[in-house]
């Protein structure tokens, strides 16, 4: 038993069980079996593992990013006489957080104060008091009806409402000329170009907006949305100098989304003997997303072993293929079965204990014989 | 030498070996193998190509997003009388950032001055002088101590603190009614519901955060944390237009974690008669983070091959077991056995040039002899 | 006909092809051979599965943090008497972003006005009004020149600009005490400490700043950036609650680039007898931004085969490296090639018939017979 025991384990180290091969002298297949694998050696070699670093893994990054701006803006406002803006004034959020945005157009509506007035005819218009039922809202009004009917002007009426009165007005947008001025000749030592400068981190804002192939006075006047991609495609099996960011830019300004353009309304509160007053602005603005993307690839040995072992498998196919060709299509596929095939009848017991070739009576054994 | 070197190349082009198969006429085998191979192909093709999408890579997407609200609130504070609050008061940030806060309560403390003030009890209470270190600052201390033990109120007395005053008191949590009117009827063309408009992008405040699985009114009176999960799976060997974002509301409010709800002071800051006050506000909000997932995913050679390559591997599992069953579980493994092996003795030199089975002697090489 | 097709399908069914395998009786090899498989089967099992966990999808998250800031800050300035900063006047955004500034230091520019006054020397220095072209306005300027030059103070002269009076001087930076103060002793139940607290969400500023390997005092003076990453890698094969977060902090701040230091300008505005002010503040600030980062790994069939499948293949490499050493580099290369090897003549039709051994005159024929 242990002897059994013994000679199974020297059988199973010193032992080595190696496929017997056929050797098939045909050019045709021969040339064919080194195409496919030649074929095979390519795409697992140059395709997979050169070009596409079959042999990395790619993670995903995390980044910061921070913004500043530069310039300033004058308008010359009916009401306000000449004003300038700086960056203070027309940047949104002051921080420069990775997403902003930059006033480009405004409707002011100043001294607002909590109180009674007539509501925006958007708000709905009205004949008599009847028309307006109290405490209601409709979509678009800025107050809460209190059930009169009162003249907005000489010409209209509209329901009453309580809230920060006088009401906004925002029925035709106006054309500032912020931005012009913003993106003035505030040149740095670089600028981006999408040619020239590609890395320079310094942009002209004029230049962004048309690179993100929208029409600048459109989004200037009604607002809209640019992103800002900045694709960081790393090898880090080089040094990290090597890895330079890519920026590009979308508009993600749609005409056909619910509310086009981009703004927003905020308020400056303000006290004046002791009763609160607000200025409040509906801001049309460029809102910058900046989205930082990429990924940064490392050689490893999963991915490398993966990519060799499934390439070896690949390697079969070739066999598979020439067996076909050899076996089934070539006019002596019948020789190369025998040369092939060994066969092995499934008979009675004791059959083990002498050839099955002597008791066999098909020619496929006959030839079995001969070739054996 | 030239000769040699030319047979070699002829050899290497002109020749195909192919391995040489022993078949076995055994109807249980048989099966058994055509099975497993049945279920591997299942497996690759099934399941791995067309259900996983094996064929393609996926990458992830970044996005960017734009919110506006709509609706009004009003309020009758005790102090202040009525007021109506609009989207320029409640929301924070004014741009309507992917992150936002919309204040559904809060508590004012208007018109504080930087001075000197009592303390609010939480800050400690105190007996006499001693009890105040001055310059000393308690964890929820609003100011710091100038060492005076002053009357907070008839009952209690607190350390004097120089900072902004009147103190903030906060203790009992007022429950305003901002939100049941910020969402209040405002439909547009279409209004966003699970199962009916599923690709709305309207939404209504209370059903998100009802959908979050939140109680609204506790949300409202503590503040919290929603979470709009927008998931695109997107198949880009299909037309873009098949690839629709499902959208998911998750509540991030946890009672267990540090400071349950969610809240933040703000201040408005205004001059007069030349001196700097502030209305502070302590906002209880919820904030909506708008979390954009999902990934695309695209047809790709690199995985289509590394999946059929593996798949083939795999495919090798068929014969591993079948030669098991075949040649160490079948009654007639031993006749299978000298069918499929071959026996190459290691013997002296010169022992290649003629026929090992003759001078050997076990009984394995006598099967041998009698097979071949 | 029909017959002929049973037969085939029966074969198909029926049938069992097993490759025929040459069984070399080599100590040398079969030890090699062991080995190499051992190899590939401790690196498959252990290192791809066990280690690097192959049998898992690993997908990324998504992720929403809360932040809330504690503290005091007490400044002495010369021009505005004591003042004490709490949470609602030194952080930006208000509402406790992902991303948010704490203010350490700025520069006050209290009441400014729209009008005319003499621009800063940094906007250039003129001698008399032809240095100053009205209308255009330096990088560095503050307001558009009228063209007149005037005296900024007793020594220098520069171009008078309209814009928000009086400009900001922003010479010499100012070293506030805001800080110390903001992260004194305000402890919770827990403190985070690298090693002795890793998991407590309760940060000290001045622990995150000297963690993330930057000097406080230049950050606090000059304002910098400070990247707070929290690592979650999770197995969800395990309970959730063993994953758990990782904090690091990295120090984003560099000289090299373009504007070192971090800092930015905001503006309270303020109306007084009708006309807008605005107290103008260029703060300088820690940011912070929080970037949740990690991976979730799961069971999935998908890599688990794949990994299994590449594996086999791998194995194939033992079999081929084990040939190389078998039938080219060994003594006995001659003998084993024949034991392997059995050679298929390409010759005339009908050759199928005969054994083609009987009509070839090579050695490797001879060989062929005599082991055949």
């Amino acid at each position: 038993m242990a002897q059994r025991l013994q000679d199974e384990l020297s059988a199973f180290f010193f032992e080595y069980d190696t496929p017997r091969m056929v050797l098939v002298r045909n050019k045709k297949v021969g040339v064919v079996f080194r195409l496919i694998q030649f074929v095979v050696l390519v795409y697992v070699i140059g395709w997979v593992f050169v070009y596409e670093k079959g042999y990395q893994t790619s993670s995903g990054l995390i980044s910061s990013v921070s913004v500043k701006l530069k310039g300033l803006a004058v308008t010359q406002l009916p009401g306000l006489g000449p004003q300038v803006w700086d960056v203070a004034d027309y940047v949104f959020p002051a921080q420069g957080d990775s997403s902003f945005v930059i006033m480009t157009n405004f409707i002011a509506t100043p001294r607002q104060v909590q109180g009674y007035c007539a509501e925006h005819p958007e708000g709905g218009i009205c004949t008599n008091d009847t028309g307006c039922t109290p405490g209601k809202a409709e979509r678009k009004a800025q107050g809460i009806r209190t059930g009169k009917c009162v003249a907005f002007n000489d010409t209209v009426h509209t329901c009453e409402i309580f809230g920060w009165c006088p009401v906004e007005v925002d029925d035709n947008v106006p054309r500032r000329n912020l931005v012009e001025e913003v993106d003035a000749a505030y040149m740095r030592t670089c600028l981006y170009h999408k040619a020239l400068h590609p890395l320079c981190p310094v942009f002209k804002l004029g230049y962004v907006v048309q690179e993100s192939g929208q029409n600048f006075s459109t989004l200037a006047e009604k607002g809209g949305v640019v992103g800002i991609t900045i694709d960081w495609n790393c090898d880090l099996d080089w040094q990290v100098q090597h890895c330079k960011p890519i920026y590009e830019f979308h508009g993600l300004y749609e005409e056909k989304n619910l509310s086009p353009g981009f703004n927003f309304r905020f308020a400056r509160h303000f006290v004046e003997n002791g009763t609160n007053h607000r200025h409040l602005f509906k801001v049309f603005g460029i809102r910058f997303d900046i989205l930082v993307d990429g990924k940064a690839g490392k050689f490893d040995i999963i991915p490398t072993m993966t990519t060799i072992g499934s390439g070896i498998g690949i390697f079969g196919v070739a066999t598979v293929l020439c067996d076909l060709l050899l076996l089934h299509i070539l006019p002596k596929r019948h020789y190369y079965k025998q040369k092939k095939f060994k066969y092995a009848e499934d008979m009675g017991p004791g059959a083990g204990e002498h050839d099955p070739a002597a008791t066999s009576s098909t020619l496929g054994l006959q030839d079995n014989m001969k070739t054996s």
